[in-house]
């Protein structure tokens, strides 16, 4: 029988859909029709399209900052449709999850694992669908209806069959020696700045200081390592940790990476400044 | 007297105003001075300015997803400020309607009396705008406080006098012969997937089986008609059902309408492959 | 101890963070956390990076239209991480107000002055934050959570140590002779129309009637003065008073701004036509 809290429930919404289109609208509708008391919030429309990885990265940022009892809907598809692509819901301590099992969840199961218990299911209960299962938009038909009958209080067990684990995508990771550090540039923000994949405690371990020799792609930069942007003059390229702990290379009040015409997948070595 | 339930009424924005500017969330702010129990669900702001008929087509696509009992304001307003425009309201068995009547809301009437009653009234009583009446921006003044009475419970017929029907724009249809469908091409989505008007059963009618002769603009295409986009690998192109039931043209992976440089008004012939 | 009314409390969101990030989604995720019956108003999050003056005029245009037990939380934050920049709370009659000192909040403040009591803080008590500080994303740390605490009711002398007054910038205004007026575009909209800082009442002034001499840059136009953009034909210029009580220039059915190779900053030149 469904549970209903004094607190609306909360389903996120993160896709590749964009805004211009009424994909998304049509799937908040779903989820009105189904749970009208529902509170959607969008954590982004404007994944890449198709790029799994992305949408990795921002639940991974996002998830922890909302209640454990936030249901996270994730509609990044590329094999909608396809027979061998399994809708899936899993529940950890940390939230809810709906969406393809392509890799999507793999390291939020995997953290959900280390905190506590975990559950998953593999949708498989068209009762909880919508009558009709087009072949290209299960945001839809499968996935909004699913996260509604969540919010709704409908239990995980009920919505399909036991899943030993979801897909996991590996993601590149640095090589580090003991001079140096070999990562990637795995996101631009809005602003420009380039987030890469070392950590702060990689660059702990290589003992940097004050500057850094950062290689980018063919371009190679003595960038001071800094608190924030603004310790540097408007104009001068920065090293920074940024607000998920990342090296992140940034030029304050400028655009990384249209001057530095860098972007994903733009190799990174760093070396202490000798 | 307003008559309030308890699940919190929905108003749904569609507009064309973009969402660099204040327009949408001022619009926002007028709607919880006057109904702070709303529950506001933006469909799309990036209609193309001044394009009636791609939020016709929102409209076609959007609503039948949401609660019956939701309020839909629509300003896509090109003749904002004539005296010869009229403000209108409209309720039928699917939803309510506030916006402009310059054919926004032809066929959402059309199907209204297909399925049941409809009601629609000239917006004339200043008494629920807001007091002063800008020249350029009736979303704020006129439209989000008409759509923020109604949903505190201000019956329709308070608000206008009884209208007749609401303006109709004719859409191009496709022309059909045994041999042949000749479409235009009416949407491009976010993925660059070129949706045509021709429909599911108009290919039926024409016998279409495995591989379509697509004449796109200047282009001539064999295309495979497949279930789903990954039904074909990455890189080629695909015909599909779409979502709404309508032939789409679509490349794995890829941006058909960037790569073919086809748009909203090329025109589309479909033969059966002999 | 918190004081929650009957209506949910409405916190809007200002920024200059884009919607390609996490970013607007996290610092939601925070608010819904410490206040889950919060209602999350988005006013724009295209904010150009770092324009703090056209985030004034944002909330400017939109603050008027919120009801006024509204939370606003602005983060245009170019200084982010840096001592000499403080965050700070504001409440007027018109609404509450949390973001960086930088100038943001100015204007707001002297309004409300002019209407009534004013109060202001310094925001120094961690206590109110997330327990980590970083240093480049005090939206997410700071300013969401010292915003979510007001909307459960927390009272804003217990946020801070009390301000004298928050930083002001001032804004370019425009230069009156007897025969003509020499103003700015400050804005230009999704549209492509033009904003001047030039009001209607300079426009009185100077004895303006039907048609203006306009030098926008370098280019010299003869504009009629209309009510609204319909009241010219298609591709035809004009000069409206705009929905802020400015004067716009705008091209009906066209891109102003585009068209005119013009933009924020342009000088304009307003003289009566002899």
């Amino acid at each position: 029988m469904p549970h209903r809290s004094a607190l609306p429930p909360i389903i996120t919404l993160t896709t590749d859909f964009g805004l211009h289109d009424s994909y998304v609208g049509v799937m908040k509708g779903v989820i009105m029709s189904i749970c009208p008391h529902a509170q959607i919030i969008d954590i982004t429309h404007s994944i890449a399209p198709q790029q799994i990885h992305a949408a990795v990265r921002v639940l991974a940022q996002a998830v922890p900052y909302f209640p454990p009892a936030t249901i996270h809907l994730v509609v990044v598809d590329p094999e909608v449709g396809m027979a061998t692509r399994q809708p899936i819901a899993l529940e950890t301590a940390q939230g809810r999850f709906v969406g393809p099992d392509n890799g999507l969840f793999g390291p939020v199961w995997q953290h959900g694992r280390s905190i506590g218990t975990v559950r998953g299911v593999h949708l498989n209960q068209p009762a909880f669908w919508l009558p009709h299962l087009s072949a290209t938009f299960h945001g839809r038909d499968l996935f909004a209806p699913v996260a509604a009958h969540l919010a709704n209080g409908v239990d995980l067990a009920v919505l399909g069959a036991a899943l030993s684990a979801p897909h996991h995508l590996d993601l590149p990771t640095p090589t580090c020696t003991a001079t140096a550090i070999t990562g990637t540039i795995i996101a631009v923000d809005h602003f420009g700045n380039c987030i890469s994949n070392i950590t702060a405690s990689m660059l702990d371990q290589l003992g940097a200081r004050h500057t850094l020799r950062v290689t980018l792609g063919a371009t190679l930069l003595h960038l001071p390592i800094r608190h924030t942007y603004a310790d540097v003059p408007s104009g001068c390229a920065v090293a920074v940790i940024s607000s998920d702990d990342a090296l992140e290379v940034a030029i304050r009040a400028g655009h990384a990476s249209h001057i530095y015409q860098i972007g994903v997948g733009t190799p990174v070595v760093v070396q202490v400044q000798p």
